[in-house]
């Protein structure tokens, strides 16, 4: 075993203890840490329900029922990766700009030390200062699941809410576009600029239609092509899946991806080049079960394993 | 634009403001109007679950989140299509023929005027005073969405409860069984006595079973096939869907559609002769997270969709 | 009957129609008008529990259960008192001094004509701006309801977050700290510095010790002294109560008022020179069986009943 | 112990077994038994919130908490007194007049054998019916505890609805108006008529304000002047309780009685000669917490406690 | 009609009654009947979300919906299978080995009378003392629906909790593991012990991503093939179902089954030699839209129309 | 300031970071610690509600909400006392007499090294293993807040349940009977024998009827008397209150205390001989406001301030 890994369920029931993600010691350290677990409450830049403030606790929570052995694969993921809950970044409720600051700043020594981040928002507009604080040598690409593109120019006078951060990500060059595919896009808008965006950018886009019709395997398929081996970035808004299997957001659209496939899609992403990850938009307040909370985590949980799988393979390939 | 359209949400956040339909403006009027939604908030004839009377209310509340460009077709539906929340039938709660009367009396000059209704239940007793007051030259078509054929002849003595409403319209001659097909049809009965009526009858009956082995594509051309270019009315009983979908119903059947399936299907109608519509039987205090009616807004928007192209393609005829 | 009044319950049931506040006409306009109810759906300002842009909807929803005969009085409200539903302020979430420039053109042309208006929050950040919208010719005197004497500096930097609006209020002399009453005050703080800076401006704070200890009778013969003749205003947070009453609010604690007492506080003030009124910080995410909207509904109507004797007495007296 | 008792909780856990009232045994017989539960699952004449036909069914359930020996007393009730759960009134959903007779034919054949019931609604208006089988020598005196007179003439032409029962009742000589006492009164009306009819009448009536004023023991003392020997049935609207207490009902009143006055009240009532009583107006789907209906039970049971006082001394007399 | 059967709905509304399953007679007895529903409301072997105790109150309850005519049959149940609720076995909470013992002595007489339980739990401990009391001539077969194996060996030094009963069972030679298919399995785990011992003992198990593969057509097929014509039992973890379905559960695991497979999987098991059943693991406290409950009761009603063929049959074959 | 104190609210807005008990310091250690919160997440012994095994996790989530400075005191409490979150008991669920020993090792050095704790339940079992631990020169005294007295001797044979510890403690010479006093009592039972065993053994028990009598300041001086200066405990269940403010209990009791009468009562015990506290039975499943855990956390922070006081005295004193 590596070394950071959790409370041993065998002597510790589950329901024991503080809720850190997965029962993870809770130390806001980056040495001998591969994976990062890290919540950033800030919903201020919601245009509907706000709430997912509360998010990354409810997470947390609900993350007590993860355990360390996944059946899609044939490791147990501790004994090649170290993972800590870094705990939150102190947001700053009621403002944007000034959150942003903080989110680059509590976010770049993680990334500085090589440590790979998994965000829990906040609304979606969080993806942004992770990016800024990201710092690459050039634009990364993404794999995108949402029922939005979030690539709209402004809403009331405002570029920094949560349906434009990957426009803004364009513009200040931290995106690739061409490298960019967004997954189980749907619902109504007010106009289609944002839509028209993606497309002049060249992003590939797959509407829920489309998903309907070739199917997750095609689709994980064509997001493996528009990534290709560079470093790439996972973004998964929670609205991606139907409201029936998670209610709790901010913006719900009908019509939308069932849990299976959302895992289903993430398993066939092994072997990327993943230099980071969010699930955003996650609302409590509006989830009375805490199944989207529960849905959550445990997609927080596949991408882990994917990270597990690459520093497995890394370990092995430097033996 | 035509006259009237939803308010801005560029302007007004989607939060704000008196909750008419999708912010229609609340005009109780015809002139310069192509769609009226209107309210019927009844539950007087439910046998099980009651408080459908509180489902105009909570749909209109969730209909907030639609807005006007809908993805799935290539226009803005204002542009072509004048739409006003009409507000709701003043109801007689207790006495359903007394209802019944009231409801005809508030239809009977919508489609006076050439304006073709969405009603939202209530529930599904509702529909016989809607098709009373359409009066149209003969009988009318039905597409009709639900668990249950709704073809009873009775319960506990009362021939008006809502599970006999299209019994006592093909008695009336109000329609047409021949044109009216039932999508969605599951779940036990007491006795075989409504399928039995709907088949003598010659309604196509499209079970649960037979719609998961021939898929969503074939049904809509069996609909299609069924309702040709007469005059056509869509009765979209909620407990069509899953109660995973749309838990918050009066007799909630498992085993149902997927909201995906049900935009689909709705989407799949474009061109038909549509008189009206209703969207019946959502039961808000059974419906804790509030999706059931999200689903039901969102379905009368895809249906509006549907009269906003018919309304489009006239006026591109009249040019 | 003056001009505008509800909806008769006798002719249309009460959960009828779209949810303007008590089925008033829902107009945006000050002629004829004596009371205007106006929402104001800002939640930014929010420290913990965000959600309150959520309660003028669902306060509404909740009053349709009012009726215009309180038996706490002697006449029917709306043959002396025209009030209408005035709509919503339309705010900018996410941006807290732009919303107060909204709130400050909203509300100004209310005060300009002579209309009282009672406000529905969103958080007690928006007491400030309706105070800059007053323009009295002097600082008003404020009956305070609350749990925190929302006196504080600032918040993480900020000057304008809902626990600091009196303060402000005093520093740009729109209030006048001697002639403020502050009732329900309890709960623990980060430092005494609020609390410090009411005592020194001369505020008469009565803590819940001191309420139940006194009691309600002796609450509102001090809050009457207090005030005096002068104009005044009501600011009631609903986090005044206790959470069993009122659990859906956004910072709770408690140990606070109950339903009666607060009816029978707001009963005592009968006769004095009131010029506006609000009930803020509903948070309907946190209020499950709704009754944290329903009490807020039912002080609004309680205050209306108020100002309804003022216009009364004066029309005798102009009589 | 006498014939018919409840399952003992030693034996078999409070949570095993088919939800009968209290877990005694159901069965549908008025031999050996003094005091019969029995649910009147009726809500068609309910103005604005629905669903109190489920309320038997809950209220069972939450029953399974209550224990056979009371501290407020000496006595282990079932010594002295044999309990049954006789089931429900099969009701006619959606036909007032129907269902009024099914609960007079369900009913007469209890009061005929001697046995005392105690129903749980259903909404108010099944006293009425309960009234009519009860057909005692002459009209019986009543302690009405409600927010509401229900002395009102008719709602919308109906003169059966759940606001009417009390004036019926007056008019049909079943109820006297001289030993009736309304108790927790209040909340707004459309008009005065109900109020006045009670006055009239020579009710007297107990509004909140003069129960807050006099307090629990003098209101006790005034209901039983007001009833005095004579045969006296206790009608409990759970709506006389404030709705922080009991939220699920179907026209809350905020400002009412707490459970522990509302318990004291019911306890103050030991020696009256009672011939029957109902707890009405539980509305489950409006209860989150389930605690509406554990304090219907709860009160149901206190006032089988007094009943069994009864039989108890008469036993004891008998010796 | 056979001798037991459930209320006829057109005399008695479904919402009337005392709940006991299906509205069947609630009698404990085995003469003359078929089939005896059975409550185990035991909790007390669960590791984490604990509250199946009250699982069979919520069926129950949630079972009124349930009717006599299936229409994915063509028979009546009711006329060739006598049915009863037969209630609750008394267990002992906090005692698992004492309340073994209770159910094994419940259990006994219902299969020595060749009566065919159909048991709702509790938890799924409750299957193993099931087992050993069914007391056939050697290890039966078993269909076993389930997120979780539960083939694990130990939880914390405990060999009985929820997690470990089918291991005891083949230990115990109660069960023939290579007569058992496991179906839905999936999610992580501390170790592979309890798969691995699944397939060491030649059980076969359906992982979900099989399941998605291969298709419910293909799954039955598979199953039918483990079990052969011997004796068979089904145990069906409501856990098996995605929580988005079944969210009121111990342990849920997202991207599990739809109701609609569940229900097409039991259809697909027609004419096997069933000796009993059970669906358990729904925890009410988890399930605000009581949506599990009716799943479970509405499976637990398709594996009667399971069992009422096979009666079916042998009636007929005995002509 | 001394060692530990909670997170500054000014720098980190209350809903950030990992949720220990009012954002103190997670450390399992009692050096420089006077006071140590502790979870016992273990509800076995329950008879009816389970579900407070969450209770620790729920509780710390709305602790958030408190901070410093309590308006009822002068002192800023973490000026003169260390508190830290010790984590949870490592519990065995299902297991009684194996979770005591347990708790018993987890406790022992806490109270070895003079650290007074505060527990959260868990449910009310867990107190006798803490009295075990507690290990003194003798037995103490205890100030008991309840619904129950907890003194019966045994459930379906089992001695170790929730409704017997102090009877048990009593038996084990841990508890003086004369030195405590039980509050808030109330409810039926299915005999009079563990009330008689607290008459019987001198213990003082308040029914809630005598608490109604004689109010809140003269049960404070009844308890101080009671306990006098020796070392005393305060054991506070939550179904002390009525479920209008504390719903989510395991064994609810409707009249019950206010929250405000149960601060008053223990703001009353300052400068007592305090040794150790708990709250317990608290059950979030059964609580959907979140209400009772704020409650819970409110209740063992004013336990705190009591706690600071005493070490604040030492320290002056030591001076």
């Amino acid at each position: 075993m590596k070394k950071y890994g959790p409370i041993d369920a065998r002597q510790s029931p589950r329901f024991c203890g503080v809720a850190s993600f997965m029962r993870l010691p809770h130390i806001t350290t980056t040495e001998d840490v591969d994976v990062a677990f890290i919540g950033i409450p800030f919903d201020t830049a919601t245009t509907h329900r706000v709430g997912s403030r509360f998010a990354p606790a409810e997470i947390r929570e609900n993350s007590r029922l993860l355990r360390p052995y996944n059946p899609a694969q044939e490791i147990d993921i501790f004994e090649y990766c170290s993972a800590v809950d870094y705990g939150d970044a102190d947001v700053v409720p009621g403002y944007i700009e000034r959150t942003y600051e903080r989110i680059v700043e509590t976010m770049r020594p993680i990334f500085d030390a090589g440590v790979i981040p998994i965000a829990m928002g906040g609304d979606h507009s969080i993806t942004l200062p992770i990016f800024r604080a990201l710092a690459t040598d050039g634009p990364i690409g993404m794999i995108h699941l949402d029922a939005h593109t979030d690539t709209w120019d402004e809403f009331m006078g405002s570029r920094s809410m949560h349906g434009t951060p990957f426009r803004r990500a364009v513009e200040e060059d931290l995106l690739d576009p061409e490298r960019t595919v967004q997954i189980g896009i749907r619902g109504a808008q007010g106009t289609t600029e944002g839509w028209d965006y993606s497309a002049e950018k060249g992003m590939r886009v797959i509407f829920m239609d489309e998903f309907a019709k070739i199917g997750v395997d095609e689709v994980i398929a064509e997001a493996r092509r528009v990534v290709g081996d560079g470093a790439t970035y996972i973004s998964f808004d929670i609205d991606a899946l139907d409201p029936a299997f998670a209610p709790g957001t901010g913006t719900p659209e009908i019509g939308g991806l069932t849990s299976l496939e959302a895992q289903t899609l993430l398993r066939g992403l092994r072997g990327l080049n993943l230099v980071g990850a969010d699930v955003v938009e996650v609302a409590p307040p509006f989830d009375p079960s805490g199944n989207t909370a529960l849905v959550a985590a445990t997609l927080m949980y596949e991408i882990l394993c994917l990270l597990a799988e690459v520093v497995a393979c890394e370990m092995l390939q430097s033996v």
